[in-house]
């Protein structure tokens, strides 16, 4: 079982995605003109909705996203450091996707985590993580009026469920360990980069109408 | 109370209905230009949603919906066939909206049953009924950007609803039968049939404003 | 701790707001040109979303929104009443505004009230009263295809904010009392006109390109 050396990484890392997810939802909030509250809400419902969905369909109410002030705080302050300084922050929107990326490896094996220990099913343990990884940003999109951009770009929730599988068969087979764990985390990171340089997406439906693309 | 034949029975009903609500789901994700995992995705929120919601507001969590693969299995499926298959599944669209009057009766029918069985209040279990009935099309149309199609467009929840009446009120009155399970899955079929043949639609607002519509 | 005659007025509220919103989900379904159901999903949506969502971030499922007539019943009257008279509606929506800061009011510090008494940590209760007197609105939006008027418009959370941290400070002191909720009813309220009066918005982002707006 992980120890609590993972547990204290594990906290650091939730860290870093919740601030990360949280510039994502103020940049898009700004973009969208809303006023300080707006950006707040949005950048505290990129961070935080993936794990309050998360909580819910697990059955673990309150959700820690809106009673444990070390998650929150960080949503909040991603949310007025974006409002101050968006220009800044879009400047360094490289980086952003690098912490992004972060962010959901991050999410995807915690959340896996926290519905095995619940005693979830494994297959609704894989499906929950992916919930805890891609749901604020789902959330976020949603919020601004716009089609999620999971649904429609880039490879981005497959990583996070191939991290959420292993954390599952780790578990099923009694081998999670702090290893596993930030094996998963690293497998999760890599796959996210590498989608991101070669600008991978999923495959897209076939057109059967129309023009050929090809020109 | 339902005997096991009417339980098998209702796992089949439940088949068909997530099979074809996947499909729905599916072709709406294919329209918009989503990649796989956005159809697929789609296609699991129409055909599984409407469970969810029932279950997170009675508090059955985890979901059946994310645990249960009998249910995963042929939501997967439905968005699988309609990637690779979509225009054949266009071309049967008539015998798709047929088996959609199915999944509304089988949902609407064991919505409410499993509230009723869960000891919640009679009104609420008509409203949990409904939910499960309507409440896929209802994110699968939000995921997509569009405007929730039960909320403009014919008479769709109002048989699910009187078949989610049927139920609670035989619930009261302790009249709990296959009978009267199977006879409000065949009312609220027949109701919603009706509607499509006849192009009925529940009333809209008297226009005070504008030119009158008949020229 | 709050007396009966406290918990008899909070529910004459509550009947207001509830009322309140579901006049304005209508208003907002009918100019969508929503049909029959279309206005009273979107009335019931408006009026009851915001302790649904409450009672599902606090485990109380069913959530009383959908178990208790005494809250679905005006819901729904305000649906009608939007669908058959509602030019009527539009005309007096000054005064609709008013009772809705009512609404608002009475949801804040009902909903952070609820959320203390079910042992809700103090930031939590505030953020679930927040959600309880804004979500309903929000879900709103949501359905009718339109981005929450709340993320963009007018000083409508940060009233709602300051009523629930008034009730969960007096909580923590043990100082919660009839005098102390109907002082935050009445500061979450008066806050409320204030801005509409003065038309005060929350601060937004410095815009950093693009010709200077004051010319």
């Amino acid at each position: 079982m992980p120890t609590p050396s993972f547990h204290a990484a594990q906290l650091a890392l939730d860290l870093v995605g919740v601030f990360v997810f949280a510039l994502s939802g103020g940049l898009v909030a700004v973009k969208k003109g809303f006023d300080l509250f707006g950006v707040l809400v949005l950048a505290v419902a990129a961070a935080l909705g993936g794990g309050i969905l998360r909580d819910v369909l697990i059955g673990d109410v309150p959700p820690v996203g809106i009673s444990d002030w070390r998650l929150l705080t960080p949503a909040a302050l991603g949310g007025l450091v974006t409002f101050v300084y968006h220009p800044g922050v879009e400047r360094i929107s490289r980086l952003v996707r690098a912490l992004d990326a972060m962010g959901l490896a991050a999410f995807a094996v915690s959340g896996s985590l926290k519905a095995v220990s619940f005693g979830v099913t494994p297959v609704a343990s894989v499906l929950i993580g992916v919930t805890t990884a891609v749901g604020g940003g789902v959330i976020r999109d949603l919020l601004a009026g716009q089609v999620p951009e999971v649904l429609r770009r880039e490879l981005y929730a497959v990583p996070a469920a191939i991290g959420a599988v292993i954390v599952v068969v780790a578990g099923e087979l009694g081998a999670l360990s702090d290893w596993v764990l930030w094996g998963a985390v690293m497998i999760v990171f890599g796959l996210r980069i590498i989608a991101v340089r070669l600008d991978l997406n999923a495959p897209k439906p076939l057109r059967t109408t129309g023009k050929p693309t090809g020109k």
